[in-house]
């Protein structure tokens, strides 16, 4: 049975870690940072060696191409992303792109000549140093010239990173693609489910949609002293009593979705005066529109519900929302079968964090999956992820594009 | 039986509103600011109108007097202060100078001479512009250099406040006095206790203790997608519980005792991003020291089980108490005669605020006594006390007096 060479992944992977490198033994490359840059060069060279073909699009996305004989009019894309958070890990992002390179470096070496083409891919900007899943926005139309101006680099830095790998506002907003078949990635699972059940790969069947709330419980200011407390609207009494009852209520009704309170504040705010009013900034995440729209519906009534408990107003801001995204059946069920053909056992899960997949998903067969993570640590410089996951991975990303070949070409 | 002049009372008090008014309806005479200057003015104009002594201590409070025959070796101290807080009301100590003024006068008037001094004292700085209660600490000895360090204001503000009604650092440092016999201080409640219970008075039976404390739980922080809910440690979820069980403790156990939580902040402060760390202000207050070490106990009990419950530590700092002040029995028991010989319907209560009275406690027996406040608004320009409540407040201020001479002359 077809192998990848984990002797040349494992070595890529470290020789890749040393781009960027951080005294605490993680790395930083930021999007189209100098780092990120030599990262990229890095990648060119590596297809160059294996002489595949190269290319880049108008949004900097690079890929590794092996040709299908004639050159086929749609193909089928791998890969994720090089660029990192700041003192991030080696995993998140580069070994998906890494596995996709081995798995064509080893159907070139193998003398595989593929029925469709194949493209191993980094996508631009994934980690929002720039605005976050950019080089895929791109690729499926939706990038935007409003999106520049939401940028969290300015207009000069913003021109800088740009002209520095020869891209531009014109030629991002120019880079759509019509020619995706289908979509694989492979990406760490940066949280604990795999390693807690021993399972070898998670097969994410939907990218949660996300959701984001400013929520503001109005009481009454009073005398922390003079006011008795039977007598206080404390906006901090409403709140906190959200806090618990959402928890309960989502791990009790909506597991595996979760919801997030990450930021409160009351004001006034000072020792000897009750809040008035209290702040809290509530996140909640599952895999489909209708669990969204339900658990959304629940925890407006458990706001309502705390507030009128507390004789207190509530009221709630939503920005603009993270859409769930449903992979595809048919790619999920190839790299089941390729799992099976190599005895790794698999589950189905959602994705909690946002991919370039969920993107791609909207113009064409999509799916992703994940190995494990060593405790869940990612975003971190102890981000780990073991070397027989990776190989696990890589052999199985050779094989789900050898399933889609069957399926798609 | 003698009464104080209602009309001469109620002008007084319309008349000093006008000084320092706000276009809110409220007035603003921050210590030795030219308002304060001014109340301080036409009080001592009112004093030299009613025929009075006068004189101002090295912190700058007035007194009126009404010198025995013989003049006493000691003194029978009543008043409050004439400075408010920005923008604030018109009853908040204004209406205790006045009807210690008052009842001066009325004594006079009639042509009663004191066994022994009286005097109806104005101190500095009640309302923390500068440093709070500050005149009455002066008075009691507890004023150090190191005070005018931690003042609200700059050293040259503050030097221009002290020179502009003449006096110096070092004046208020030597303003100790020695010679109080008795004192008594009326003040609005600032609460609705009174009002609620249709009671005319309140007697206060202590000024609370304030133990202030900085909490701060810590769990860990984790993205708010990957890591389920039940294996996170919310810092927040341990904050929401203590806040909601010390409310319940509290009024279940200690009232009328209270605690507040006044400020709160989670960190690192995302919406995605679940909080490590969570801060919180806590503040209780009680009227005995037996009951405040209790209360603390209990407390820190209830954070331990919080943190505990959530998997998160929690620390604990505190910063210098304000310690619980017992009011004289002798004192309160002159105030509870003369109320009920003028058919005032009285109870005990505790005060919920700061006053002078519990600097005052330290060097001479001492008590306090509340009128209603409509519906408890103070320090607002809202704040309001009916005309009956003035008046019964001063008539009652006439009577203690006459019932402290008996007792202390």
């Amino acid at each position: 049975m077809l192998r990848i060479n984990e002797t040349r992944l494992l070595g890529d992977i470290a020789e890749l870690a040393r781009i960027g490198a951080t005294a605490e033994g993680g790395l930083s490359r930021q999007a189209l940072t100098p780092a990120d840059i030599e990262g990229r060069r890095w990648y060119q060279k590596k297809i160059a060696e294996a002489r595949l073909d190269y290319a880049m699009d108008g949004a900097g996305n690079q890929s590794a191409i092996l040709f299908s004989d004639p050159p086929s009019e749609k193909r089928i894309l791998a890969g994720s992303h090089l660029d990192s958070v700041p003192n991030g890990g080696r995993y998140d992002g580069s070994l998906g792109v890494l596995v996709a390179l081995e798995a064509l470096r080893t159907l070139k070496d193998n003398g595989i000549r593929p029925p469709v083409t194949l493209e191993a891919v980094n996508f631009t900007d994934e980690e929002s140093a720039i605005m976050g899943l950019m080089g895929s926005k791109a690729v499926v139309g939706q990038l935007t010239a409003a999106d520049f101006d939401r940028s969290r680099v300015d207009v000069e830095e913003l021109t800088r990173r740009f002209s520095a790998v020869g891209i531009t506002r014109q030629s991002m907003l120019a880079a759509t693609r019509a020619d995706v078949l289908a979509w694989v990635e492979l990406h760490i699972e940066q949280g604990t489910r795999l390693e807690q059940a021993g399972i070898d790969i998670g097969v994410v069947n939907a990218i949660v949609g996300i959701r984001s709330i400013h929520v503001t419980f109005r009481g009454e200011a009073a005398h922390a002293g003079t006011a008795p407390m039977d007598l206080r609207r404390d906006a901090l009494w409403g709140a906190a009593a959200f806090v618990l009852r959402a928890r309960e209520h989502v791990m009790q009704n909506y597991s595996p979705g979760v919801c997030n309170i990450g930021m409160i504040n009351a004001e006034p705010g000072a020792f000897n005066i009750v809040p008035a009013e209290v702040y809290c900034a509530l996140e909640f995440r599952h895999g489909s529109d209708e669990e969204m729209d339900r658990m959304g519906a629940d925890l407006l009534r458990l706001l309502d519900e705390c507030a009128a408990e507390f004789g207190l107003s509530v009221s709630c801001e939503a920005t603009p929302p993270v859409i769930p995204a449903t992979m595809s059946e048919s790619v999920m069920g190839a790299i089941e079968r390729a799992a099976d053909s190599l005895g790794l056992s698999h589950q189905r899960m959602l994705s909690f964090a946002g991919h370039d997949t969920q993107n791609i998903a909207n113009i064409a067969p999509a799916a992703m999956y994940f190995v494990p993570s060593v405790k869940g640590i990612s975003h971190n410089p102890k981000e780990f992820t073991r070397e027989a996951d990776c190989v696990n991975g890589a052999n199985l990303m050779l094989h789900t594009l050898l399933e889609l070949m069957k399926e798609f070409a």
